[in-house]
């Protein structure tokens, strides 16, 4: 079973994949993979995947089985499993707990070549519905505290498979840098008694240096202190701190301006690897005035060294208003 | 001038290179370069860096030309400025400050295929006296407040040239995961009345479980929750919170834990690319009694991907048992 530790200093959770320890030559092995023919996420091998949890397919069509639009399974290969307890307990002056939680892999949708940025309008709603189902789901399970979704595009960026897919973990803990991420925005709203992402988008708003594209409902901007070049953040200019409480109607405004933002980096930067993440309150909350959802997508341009592991900042050679204004002028 | 600008949500600072503002197709450029002939830091070549600010060299030999056996010189590309300065200010609600500090280069001998595997032990202590030389000079100028010494080996690490080096950043801030990590330990310090560090290193070699290497003043340790596979720190058994108070003759033994774990390290991960960082207590402390430098050594086998880059998490399918095992059995 993983294990998750906790450094003894500055209290960052690790997990430790206790059971399949890489020796080595693994590492070797994954460098030099090459992408085989065969992909388990391709309408017919349904059954080689682990069943599926949930998916939109057409009426009729069993689950398991061709037919499906979007298909959300288990991860074959889980940094956490589903069953166990917590059990917190220390080995020392070490503390540790058991890797509990769920990994789940969602299938964006059954084309092999079919990505984010050449999916229809319709089919990116559903990815951004699947989402909101999977979240609504999970929260109804009381071992989860924090539903983390995301997706690695590109092998630079985490992605082993090809095949367009989403990822999500559902944690039993708050992880560390949403606590920050809360923290500092309840802070500011403590002090202001105003919610500094609407504060932020206000901002944007006016000076339009660093937006890249809006409209009646979302902005996508480039942040003020991005940690990667072409750093842009999606947020809905309405106040919600749960991404399940945004509107029906309002999905497709999101998949619109999403699309438009992947299509602009894709054009801009090549077919450049990059990972996206949903921030979102922890699901137990009640729709928090100081918490804001949103997207942040970073390209993966440039690399981790030991100036940015030995201080925590991180350096950026492409400034967010020229990164916001190259964007801003593709023509789509 | 470089830019220090604070995300306003978690606090975190970026340096944005407002100067040299890289536009989508320097990325790729960067991507293809392919390494030259040519090698500013090979004897012969000194007038191409920046002037040397320090040097180990044949009583007679002028700086800047042959004849030495270490040489630090500022970077061509520094992250940061010396002049000018820091110019907090805000932007509406954001704050941003003038990117001051000093980026220094220390080519760590003439040779230039000889590196921290294959070079002399009297060569690697050059390299430990040279960090505290330079250590020690910056703590007599009154604008900085901390010296992040790291090295970035291989491209995947960060490195951009062949020739071995490290590199050295003076700041006029104390960075914000040494504050997370002096936080931590004083916290530990005030409520055990012990050092964290020391505690550690007494539970590990009761333990011998992670424990990779040890001599009469060092220990080699992979720790209990480590970032990344293989993950190695190496350790004064002696509690100093600064690097320069380590006695004369304590760098050929710290020399020689380094030079046996890296070379440990290379023959069980081939040429694998790595980050170590020295990790020490801001220059203007006096001795403290809750911190205790060390040397953290990350080899790089894993990705950030958007789980980590969402959770804080860190996912390491090697556990630090089995790699401290592997590490310790192999024969030098």
């Amino acid at each position: 079973m993983p294990e998750l530790r906790k450094d003894p200093i500055i209290g960052r959770w690790v997990i430790i994949a206790t059971e399949r320890g890489k020796r080595p030559h693994d590492f070797v092995i994954e460098e030099e993979k090459v992408k085989g023919g065969f992909c388990p996420f391709c309408p017919g091998n349904e059954h080689t995947t682990p069943p599926e949890i949930f998916a939109y397919r057409n009426p009729g069509t069993p689950p398991n089985s061709p037919g499906w639009q979007l298909r959300v399974v288990h991860n074959k290969f889980p940094a956490l499993v589903l069953q166990g307890e917590l059990d917190r307990q220390g080995e020392g002056m070490f503390d540790k707990m058991a890797g509990i939680g769920t990994h789940e892999v969602i299938i964006e949708n059954p084309e092999h070549y079919t990505t984010l940025t050449n999916i229809s309008l319709e089919g990116f709603v559903l990815v951004l519905t699947a989402y909101r189902e999977r979240i609504k789901n999970l929260a109804e399970d009381p071992r989860f505290r924090y539903v983390l979704i995301f997706k690695n595009w590109g092998r630079a960026a985490g992605a082993s498979l090809e095949h367009s897919h989403s990822q999500l973990i559902g944690l039993p803990i708050v992880p560390e840098l949403v606590t920050e991420e809360l923290n500092g925005s309840k802070f500011y709203y403590n002090w202001k008694e105003r919610c500094v992402f609407c504060d932020m988008i206000r901002q944007e708003l006016q000076q339009r240096v660093r937006v890249v594209q809006e409209n009646e409902e979302f902005v996508a901007l480039c942040p003020f202190a991005p940690r990667s070049p072409f750093e842009v953040w999606i947020l809905p200019k309405m106040h919600y701190s749960s991404y399940i409480h945004l509107p029906e109607a309002s999905y497709r405004s999101l998949a619109e301006i999403f699309s438009d933002t992947l299509r602009r980096l894709e054009m801009a930067l090549g077919k450049a690897p990059y990972n996206f993440i949903l921030h979102i309150a922890p699901i137990r909350e009640p729709e928090l005035p100081f918490y804001h959802w949103h997207f942040e997508i970073m390209p993966k341009l440039t690399l981790m060294a030991g100036f940015e592991w030995g201080s925590g900042f991180f350096i950026n050679p492409t400034p967010p208003e020229d990164a916001a204004q190259y964007l801003r002028e593709i023509q789509l």
